[in-house]
């Protein structure tokens, strides 16, 4: 046995302009690391029926499994379809089930009369099997050559996701004998890269040949990751788990989750544990931790709201910061803050709150508050702690840091404050 | 004079396996086309020695600028900085300039004294030049072979864009003649992309070999952008922008915006140069409307807070919601939401507001209020209205998509009730 690799290509100029984020590569290799298939590398070319034409042939010289992405849809900047016929020597042909389910999209849904232009859609390559797309109208498609088998699949993430899921990862066991792929990832806080690097010196240098090491400094956290393969699930599963506790072990004083989850979520799961509840009281941060705490399944069961307060009359009228402290020390300011989380606590009654105030940028800073400079406080109804931040990023970074930083600081405060 | 075609090498084994999302790459290219050059390409490489080797080798064949990112870090897994000098035949020797900035740091910042790995951060190849790093200890190079140059820079975003704004991007035009890029992008919403494509196939069908016209769906709405390429800039904006003009004139019906911005910044505008103000009440988004609208510069002129009501005891105490409608209707209903809106706008005295209840998923949905279910309520002192959406997908999406209408009702809201 061999490792497998995948290759992607994504198509589409807005892609190479900048103008979309390619986000379905990244969960398409997660999947596809769940089977035990290793992606070698990912592609994105334009419209371009040579850089496509090009991207089949090299990727094919690499990879086993080649996954494409992108334009199949019913304009004429969707080249993908009638390539891939000229590429793989087939003629296009009306793929019935497809057919029925554009027809009936049109009748049900739209309800207008389906043109010619949505008809096609239901064409496909005589040489291919249909993966049938139950959530859109253009269909997936299945090639082989010469051992390499390709799939065509939508650019839209809901429809791809659903053919991955419903098609293409259920195949793969059938087609390919694949070995095992394990990821465990830690998140240290407080500690750089090259310090880390030091303390757990031995542990890396003892590394086998199919188990990886990475370091992931984000934030100024560090995210450290084992990766390894095998084709003995239980033997890589064992290995891999010990010297994931022995790293964990080294790195216990900084250690802030042994999950690769997102600091929300950590906070998420102490709260669940204990069965306790969070309020937020944001300012700068506009509702953003809100929505961090709000985005995963589950959360009704610790979040109760959240007032944002992101001018100072709804600080003073709806968290009853007074008038004399925005006078004398500003709104971003220990005083400010304690108020707030005082006060959120009172008005959601949770057991837990965060409140943030601080200055993003670009506009807004002065030479005494300069833009990156953030208070935080979080409490519980006999506790609080507050503390300065000055992050002096961008603005998007700045709200990204505040609420990483805001999360993390009520973690410690759960942890001390159970 | 030729297209000046660029090519943009990402490193990192967590590129491939998922664990991170890609931004570097569209903020590189957006920039790039700014000054005229095309993105030709763009590949993702693991931290594998023959797969970097093999990817230089490839994407100079194709482009006169190779930008490569990641890989510069002082751990084991970054293995760029070695690996060039191989590949274009240097050694290493230590640049002071850099030693000195590392130094410093670990001296103001770190507080700890510098260890071997973190001088190392200032050795590079002899055959570089060197791109000094303000923002960071790993350097930024520049090398030079048989007509294409290639730039390595490091990953982390911030780092990457203040080396690509005060390097790279200024020194370009000294060493290609470029031409010019236009872009011009409107959004519609409330026709789907095939219908649109009829509507303006006139214009489709006159376009030139220059200009070419791109379909982006997205939540059910579709963006149209024209990108033009020449070598006069005045001959090319004056077709570019005939072309749009009539282009948005076929679709005015159906016309969102004209500009390529998200939703919640036309929103924003059509506040400001209203010098009007919003509120949000939002229980399914957690916040995320409020984040949205206070994510872009200058939102405080609009934008004045929010109250979050994700439990029901938070729309009853803080936004007044009856315990009669909870219990009839319920939390997803008209009544709900009218009541929210009218309260919001009220404790925060905006001139309009926004109010929000759904089922989100993947759990709490019913038979009679599935999930994807979404109530939205905009109003001012005076109008109401409030409108039924039924998403469906899963929970990102919902939130993404709740948001997006809701901001977009608000848009036409705004439009009859100025």
């Amino acid at each position: 046995m061999e490792k497998v690799f995948a290759s992607i290509i994504t198509i589409g100029d807005e892609l190479l302009i900048g103008q979309v984020i390619d986000t379905n590569s990244a969960w398409m290799a997660q999947e596809l690391n769940k089977i035990g298939i290793t992606v070698k590398h990912r592609v994105a070319v334009g419209d371009d029926r040579n850089d496509i034409w090009q991207a089949l042939d090299e990727e094919s010289k690499i990879a086993s499994i080649v996954l494409i992405t992108g334009g199949l849809g019913p304009t004429a900047d969707d080249i993908t379809k009638p390539l891939l016929c000229e590429y793989f020597g087939g003629r296009m042909i009306i793929h019935q089930p497809t057919l029925d389910r554009v027809t009936a999209f049109f009748e049900k849904v739209v309800k207008k009369p389906m043109i010619e232009r949505n008809a096609q859609q239901a064409e496909v390559p005589d040489v291919c099997t249909v993966l049938l797309n139950e959530r859109g109208t253009a269909p997936g498609m299945l090639f082989k050559k010469e051992g390499t088998i390709f799939i065509s699949l939508p650019g839209v993430p809901h429809e791809m996701k659903w053919l991955m899921e419903n098609h293409v990862i259920p195949m793969i066991p059938d087609l390919f004998e694949t070995g095992f792929i394990e990821h465990r990832t830690l998140l240290t806080a407080g500690i750089g890269e090259s310090f880390l690097a030091e303390m757990i010196i031995d542990l890396e240098t003892a590394l086998p040949e199919n188990i990886k090491l990475a370091y992931l400094p984000n934030y100024g956290m560090v995210r450290l990751r084992l990766t390894g393969f095998g084709f003995d699930k239980a033997v890589l599963q064992e290995d891999i788990n010990n010297r994931f506790a022995a790293l964990k072990e080294k790195v216990a004083e900084y250690l802030v989750t042994d999950e690769d989850i997102p600091m929300e979520s950590v906070v998420g799961k102490l709260l669940k544990e204990r069965t306790r509840t969070v309020s937020t009281a944001e300012s700068c941060t506009g509702g953003y931790i809100a929505h961090l705490l709000t985005s995963h399944e589950g959360s009704s069961a610790f979040f109760k709201g959240s007032v944002v307060s992101y001018d100072n009359s709804i600080k003073q009228q709806v968290l009853g910061v007074t008038a004399e402290t925005l006078a004398t020390v500003g709104a971003v300011s220990e005083a400010t803050v304690t108020q707030m989380v005082r006060s959120v606590l009172s008005i959601m009654q949770t057991d837990y709150a965060i409140a943030v105030s601080g200055i993003m940028g670009p506009g807004g800073g002065t030479v005494e508050k300069p833009v990156g400079l953030v208070w935080v406080a979080v409490a519980d109804k006999n506790n609080i702690v507050a503390k300065q931040f000055n992050f002096r990023y961008n603005r998007r970074r700045n709200i990204e840091l505040t609420a990483t930083y805001a999360l993390n600081l009520l973690r410690s405060f759960i942890v001390d404050n159970p």
